[in-house]
């Protein structure tokens, strides 16, 4: 079998980009902490930061992103045979997200999947895409990924107070959808996927990052509704994402000198700049945006893909890596430009 | 290929089971309107109706019904080469629940997925598995299905003053999870999935069913945590079990008359006696739970192929129909007994 291509890929950012000086205003916390701990410049969100109100659903953005890719690639209605969407931050728990987003774009009687995860999420539907493609009723699929990370954060706090285990929370992520069209017609012009990798690693570990609650509920007990390990992200990221790196090599048989691009893990900007120090890739340049985006989890791989189909030339060979750390899972891609 | 079988079924339900009798007193409703409207008789509950306390997780019946498939398959952790989980309530939105249960049945370094969905979502579950199975390095995986609903509801309420979309949630539904192992084995015996469909129909039509909240907050600004709208659930679901029935004939290339058993979708034990009315099959055993375990959503089909397990003799076909209203999918599977 020829390996399935992605011919297209749209993105979708809610609101304005919200800067350091703006968050920390808002927050009031301190500004060079930001700049310098989290290391990401801009993010967006999908409730305003004032008056608390979320202007934008997943819904929304994966509805934006999904066209988006589908108007680039041409693709009609009629020729979407699945959706695949990968979110850790849904709507609502029931209807699925996925099936909203179907029935915005117009599709009916086709399969829908939707994947709960991190951002390894985005990667798992990219692998279930690619099964799909295998059965022979199937041509061309829409994998999507985004979340909406916002609805879970309260704004009516003392932030000079939070641990840093939740502050991090409101100042490492932001939300964002993204989408790519994946076809499995051989003569199709893209990026060709030529394997994914997808791993549960956390056998015996505790939980890096935990989301227990939907909606922007109270706190009960003193649980928090969102934090973050990130100590132990720091430990283990680097050497997960080497992992990965070496993974994926072997599985396509390149080398690291083949490599011209190199698709990062995303957890903020001064996160990435230690994992790509670390992963010693110095002849591939490096496609990251999360100074720009923020961490906005299964969108975040759909944002670097979009910047890497507007450089990768036919032949050259890129690999994505990416961790998610709240059981700790192993993900990534190999893509050739065609 | 040969079809996948499924070589085991293991299922598991929390705490005691609460009849019609402790329902109405412990909600201060009619009892007769359970009995006739609902039609189901017992249900398990993860949370105590008294003290409100959430006794089990989703983790904690996903597993036990997991081990429970592998002690019946003499299946050991090294041989499971994935993990595929759906469910509609997962204990936290991260980390993903499968991986959580991955961890405590001592599998590691392998892929685990978990799906977003009502009753159908364990539907896709096998769906997911067939296709995994197709990767030559996969042999066996395990697929789980489960739900735990009764932690978004709140039991401080006056419940004779609840509107019936609201109150049916209270009656209608039960907790509980259940499991296959699947495997790609040639000489495999058990029963063998001939075919699984999935499909999305819910275009331009409004949710059936919507769970809001991830756990039993406050309702805000009056919006419900859960919601059934029953009347279109009445309405539509027959006559969508029938399209599943003729679908899944069309794609085996059975006949109504090979059929020894049917599954019918597990609405309440007063729908699906209607729904298996209108699909008017004769000759085929009807294999229902229902009215025992009450509506479980993802856990459901895997208690009807546990009863179905005990009886089904090699050649003998059975189908099974499910319909989830949250947005309208399809779904059913075809298995023969091997």
């Amino acid at each position: 079998m020829t390996h399935p291509c992605i011919t297209a890929v749209g993105t979708a950012l809610p609101g304005p980009a919200v800067d350091n000086d703006h968050l920390a205003k808002t927050l009031g916390v301190n500004r060079e902490w930001v700049d310098l701990f989290i290391g990401t410049k801009t993010r967006h969100f999908a409730v305003d930061l004032t008056t608390g109100e979320q202007h934008s659903t997943l819904t929304d953005l994966a509805e934006e992103a999904a066209a988006t890719a589908m108007r680039r690639a041409g693709a009609r209605p009629q020729d979407i045979d699945f959706v695949v969407l990968a979110t850790a931050s849904p709507d609502e728990l029931m209807p699925a997200t996925v099936n909203k987003v179907a029935d915005r774009l117009g599709l009916d009687q086709i399969p829908t999947y939707q994947l709960q995860s991190g951002c390894a999420g985005a990667i798992q539907a990219l692998d279930l895409g690619r099964l799909l493609l295998q059965r022979p009723e199937n041509r061309t699929g829409l994998v999507i990924g985004g979340d909406v990370c916002a609805k879970h954060l309260r704004l009516d706090r003392d932030f000079t107070r939070l641990p840093s285990h939740e502050l991090v929370n409101y100042v490492l992520f932001g939300d964002g959808a993204g989408a790519v069209v994946l076809t499995g017609q051989e003569d199709a012009e893209g990026m060709a996927v030529h394997t994914v990798l997808n791993q549960f690693a956390g056998r015996g570990q505790p939980a890096g990052q935990v989301i227990r609650w939907f909606g922007a509920a109270e706190s009960t007990d003193g649980v928090a509704p969102a934090e973050e390990d990130y100590k132990a992200i720091e430990r283990r990221v680097p050497h997960l994402a080497d992992e990965i790196l070496w993974q994926l090599l072997e599985t396509t048989g390149w080398t690291p000198e083949d490599l011209a691009y190199v698709l990062p893990p995303q957890l903020s900007g001064r996160m990435t700049r230690r994992i790509t120090e670390h992963l010693q890739l110095p002849g591939a340049q490096e496609i990251s945006c999360v100074a720009d985006t923020g961490n906005n989890g299964n969108a975040l791989p759909f944002f670097q893909l979009e910047r890497l189909a507007e450089r990768i030339r036919p032949g050259e060979r890129a690999l994505a890596i990416c961790v998610e750390s709240s059981k700790w899972l192993k993900g990534g891609f190999a893509v050739e430009g065609r």
